[in-house]
This record gives structure tokens, sequence and C-alpha cells, in this order.
């Protein structure tokens, strides 16, 4: 019996735990101090009423024999299925019914997409990046190089036509860092895969936030990106979805790589190894995209834009060099007066009483860089703003 | 870039799509005759009203800013978590809250669970079996040997010693032979993985239809099991989540292998390729196990019970050999007249508009049986036996 052990080669995730932690001395020893957290990572508004109605009305579905449902498709219900392909067509994407697969979330689908692949091809990942991209290639062995976001690319690195890697993992708008590529950036990558026979994947997650139109809502915007990308993308940040569990992966059927369908493939995967998706979940995930949920899902977004706008309007006051904020619920600052990640965290902390996420958290890149969020109240945003710049200013 | 090439070695399961298929073109040739499926493997019962009290408060708590939930605990919340631990109590089987893990359902964990071993170990599988046992394994590349079971060990095969398994899938109360084994007959799996150091994937997801006092409902009922087992379990049986997903994982503290702690690497698994389950629904799961769930729960196996018990006195009184049917929703039957699988699925349609599943499909050991199900209607089921019999009797 040999475990494997390519889990034996991961680090421990101590960043969100030490955060925690550190918060909690200091509330535990300022007892009449407010902290305020911009840190979350997690939306905080309550699911839209339509949704809501949605889930009402699928549990009743379950207490009668008549309309109680079963296993469900592997892939999801039509209902929903057609409600995502509908909601691409705005975006200018036409989808066969076959290349939407609907899943339990971007978190599961982003770790199991790589079933598919072998274990000797060559990754290519941002730094910095959200750490599940690393940690499940490590745990199935595969090499890994690095491109370098910097203030110098605005975390946004293009390819290096030097690099040979066979899977390229990018996400616009990025986590941590807010910064989302440009329809014509994203052209060159799309180019760069098509070129090595390289597949990208396509992190989506936050694509309800963009409003710049020369930035992309789908990968699939790029021409011949159906040849070289798979896209994954969620209602966590759309819907409010973080606790519901909805997402959905596209994998599309031009989409081939040594005479075998990529689409096929996942298809067996998730035929083999998953079940489908909560009726009441797909019930809830397809209010999402009637015409009042998406309303009302907009209200939400417009309240957190509302939250950013007020971080980038202190971070701008304060001469700071961010990104994101705008397409994106994410600012990523540099940190003021040379200070490293930890160095403001701690500062911030005492100064202000207001908590971030030290960015070298996200990577050796991230050294230098600060993540706030705007997914917290608005009230307690504002008052974080003001009294991040009265300590700034002093 | 390179795709798993072990995904080329999978055959297509043709299966149920076959008998999908031969169904519905004799349905429509037949459109007078009324054509009784005893070939479901899905619960047809509601949810308990319990469970679906639980889901619209559940609901409610998501619509509120004060009572919202984002992301929930990886492994699943603290209620739910203890509420399973209170279950195995009952069962004799006292577990650390870490050791219980929940998940979107068995057939997740099925696949997913193999992701902490190594892919060199050699791995066991019953003949006949069910069908994810042997796919995960050989998308991995790893090498399958097989158990036979069969008429002479009444379907409950036991360790071979010259046999060097190092992970081994036992299912108990069986899929699809309905056999359970009894406690001593896990006992000598038991000392046999201890033994060897082998590891057995205990699949429970049947174990709530266990009357034999002499059978166990988990595998952590017999001694030292927790140095040798993980089980696999789920609600899907036991309270109709077949389309709600969630089932629950356990691995012991004590099951280490290379020095390594198996738990922990589940645990790291799931915290980074999983985002943990609905709210709604692990809500909907505590209820389960609440004791009005509990109660309204068993009058749905009863149910299903009862189908199970008719079938089995048509059988008996027809003299046809079969295992199942005590422990179980699955009657494992002997084809009568010498008949193969597909033939007697053939003849048992058109005689008696009856669809069951053949044997075969289940494995080389399957042919010359077939399947029927406790989970259709009660009068759907009775007609069916007097059908059958009539035909056989002829």
């Amino acid at each position: 019996m040999n475990i494997n052990r390519n889990f034996l080669q991961l680090k421990d995730g101590y960043l969100f735990a030490t955060v925690a932690q550190k918060t909690k001395a200091y509330a535990a020893a300022h007892p009449e101090k407010k902290v305020i957290r911009l840190s979350i990572g997690d939306v905080t508004r309550p699911l839209a009423p339509a949704v809501i109605r949605a889930m009402h009305a699928a549990a009743d579905d379950m207490a009668r024999k008549e309309t109680f449902k079963g296993y469900g498709p592997d892939f999801g219900y039509a209902f929903l299925v057609d409600a995502i392909r509908a909601y691409y067509r705005e975006k200018g994407v036409c989808l066969d019914y076959d290349e939407v697969f609907v899943s339990d979330g971007a978190k599961s689908d982003c770790g199991n997409i790589l079933d598919i692949f072998g274990e000797d091809n060559l990754v290519l990942v941002p730094d910095p990046v959200y750490p599940v991209y690393v940690d499940t290639n490590l745990m199935a062995g595969r090499r890994i190089v690095y491109l370098n976001a910097n203030e110098q690319n605005g975390f946004l690195p293009m390819p290096d036509p030097a690099v040979k890697a066979d899977i390229v993992y990018l996400c616009s708008p990025n986590n941590p860092t807010g910064a989302a590529y440009t329809r014509e950036q994203l052209s060159a990558w799309v180019s760069y895969a098509r070129e090595r026979g390289a597949v990208i994947l396509y992190d989506a997650a936050y694509e309800f936030f963009v409003t710049d139109p020369a930035c992309c809502r789908s990968i699939f915007e790029v021409e011949g990106a159906e040849e070289c990308a798979i896209e994954l993308c969620s209602l966590s940040k759309t819907a409010g979805f973080t606790g519901v569990r909805c997402g959905y992966t596209v994998v599309p059927k031009a989409l081939v790589r040594g005479g075998v369908s990529l689409n096929k493939l996942w298809a067996r995967r998730q035929s083999t190894k998953f079940n489908g998706v909560s009726y009441v979940t797909q019930c809830a995930a397809a209010a999402v995209f009637s015409e009042e949920g998406m309303r009302e899902c907009r209200e939400n977004i417009a309240y957190y834009r509302k939250n950013a706008a007020c971080i980038a309007a202190c971070l701008d006051s304060l001469g700071i060099w961010y990104t994101g904020g705008k397409n994106s619920p994410y600012l990523w600052m540099k940190c003021p007066q040379g200070m490293t990640s930890w160095e403001f965290f701690d500062r911030l902390l005492e100064e202000a009483n207001v908590v971030g996420t030290p960015g070298s958290g996200f990577g050796r890149n991230g050294e230098g860089y600060f993540r706030l969020t705007a997914f917290g109240d608005a009230a307690e945003t504002e008052e974080a703003c003001r009294r991040m710049a009265a300590w700034l200013r002093k």
C-alpha cells in the first residue's frame, strides 16, 4: 500500500489562519476597539428574493410523489443548462447544449478537471495566484513554472514564447489582484495556446464584475478560444452562492488534443466521479438567470461595487498604487513606505483597526502588496477607509 | 499537451442505456401494454416532511443578512457532523469530530478518495460490481484483480491470502446482489487487510436496509477496522436524497500508512479540491437524523422493504435461487431455464411486460443472473410479480 507521496510536497496554507489568529488576538487585547474586516473573500449580502422563491418551490416539489426528483442528469437539468446558454448568448457566445457542465462549484471543477490531463504536462501558473491552481497540480506530481505578475505589467503578465507550457492558468478579473485582461491581451494568450497546442484553464469566477467594454466576460468572446480553452465559472460571486454551491464549466467540442475530444473526456470524468447537483440548488441557479433574478443580483453587485469605489477613492487620495477595484471586488495595493505585506498588516490592524490580506500569502510576487475586498458592509467600508487615510496622513 | 491516456482504456457503459432503449422500443410497438419497471436503482418516495421543513427554514436563513451563510466549513457544519456521530453511536461506533467528512454524495467520494493513494497499488474489486469502482481506478492507471462472487459463496466472496491486494472494495449490503456480509465475515476481511497493510474502501450506502442483527451497519462495528478501513456512506437511499446530494465519508485517525495519516491526506484533498456542501442541503441532512426525521425515513424504507418481501415471496414460490431482498432493496435472481441475462430480460419484457436489469452488465460473474429492485410503486410491484409468476408457471 503506497500513499500518493506528492501530497507530502504540499505546504500548509497558513495565510488565512494567521490573519484570523492575529485579528482575534488583537481584538481580545483591545475589547474597546471596533475591528473592521476588509479581508473577506466571501459574499455577505443575502440571496436575491427570486432565488429564495425558487428554492422554496423546489423544496415543495421534493415533498410530493408526483413532482419528486431523484437522480438528475449528471451534467445539469436542461432548464439550467439552457439558462446558462442564454446568458452566454448575451455575451455573444453560442454554446451547444453538451458544452456546458453544471457542478457544485468552480473550486471542485478547477481541481477535478486535471483528471483528464496527463501528468507529464508543464503547467504555467501566474504569481501571485489562487493557491488551488498550484496545490492541485502538485498533488498530481506535475511540474509548475511561474509567470511573473508585477507592477511593471500591471499584474497582467503576457505570454513568453520561450516558455513551453502545456496547461496555462488565467484568472480574469483576477483573484487576488483584481486586474482584468482586455480582449486584446486575451487574444495574445489564445494565439500562444493555439501555436503550442496548450490548453488555457480560464477562471471566470468574477466575470459579473466586469464593466469595462474592453474586457471580456468570457474567454470565448475571443476568436479561436474554443480550440484552446476551458472556462470555469460559478454563481458564488455573481449571485452570492458561496454557501449554495453551484458552478459550471464550459468545455468546447472544438477542443481536441491528440485526436481526443476533451469535452468527451470531461463528460466521462463527471459521469464516473460525480452525480449531479442538488435539484433545489439548480432551481435556485436557474432563477439567477431570470430577468428578475438578474436585476436583483445586479443590485447586490452594485452594492459591492460602491464599496470598491470607496476604497479606490481612498487609495487615489493617498497616492497609493493599486490594481483592481473597477472590474473586480478586489483591490491590490502597494504597501506604503516600503513595508512588507505582513508589516503593513500589523500596522494597519494596530493603527486603524482594519484587517486586510497580506499579498505575500499569494506568492513570491505578492510581497510588498496587500489585498482589500469590497464584500463588507458599506458603512464599515467607509469607516475603514477614513481610518486608514487618517493613519497614513499622520 | 498530453491527455490522460488511461481514459482510452475505459469501456462505455451501455447497460442502462440498452435497457432504456429496449424498453422504449417495446412500449412503442405495444402501446396497449402497461410496462412495469423493476429496474429502478433510484428512490421514488418523496422526502420526509421533517426534511422539507428544514429545507424551507434554511432557505429563509439565506434570505436575511443576519442569518445568511456564505462559505461553510470544508468538511461540513458542526450541527450535521455531530448528528452523524450520534447516528454512529447508536451503532456502537464512536467517531471523533474530525473523522467525519460531509460531501455531495458517496459517488463523488468513491472516485475522489483515490487521489490520496499511489498509482502503483493493486486493487481488488468484486465481480459483479458497481462499475464506478473499476472505472475510477482505470482512469488512474491502476491494476485491478477481480474477486469472484458467485452462487457457491452466496455472492459474498471471502479473502484469499494468495491475492496481494493493497486496496479492497467491499459493498455491503451489496449493489447489485443485495447480499450482506455478517460481522464474522467482515472480521475476516479486516484481518486480511491488517495483515497485509491493505486499505478497505467500504461502501455502506445501503446500511439503513440492514435488519439482520448478524450483519453490520458500519464496518467500524468490527474491531480493528479503524486501522484498515474507510467508510463511504450517503443519505441517497437512507432518506431519498438521490436528488439532494449529501453523503459522508469516515476516515479514522488510526488509519496510517507509511507513517502518514490518511485522515490528514483526505482532509488536504477535500480542502483543496472541494468547497463544502450547500447549507440548505446540510440542514435537510441534519433533519434526517432528528427523531422525527428518522421515524419518517424508516416508514419510507418499510414501504420499499415490503416491495422486496413481495418479490422475494414470488421467487420463493417459483423455486428460483436469489440473494438479497432481506437487508437490501435489491434482489439478485438466477435466470430460470438456463437463460442468459439478456435472454431473460427480453423474455420477461415480452411475456410479462416487466423490466429488470441484466446481471451480465455488472461483470462476467453476473451472466445468468438478473437484478430486480424494490424502489417502485407497491401496487405495480405486486402486479409485476403476479405477471412474472404466471408466465414462468406456464
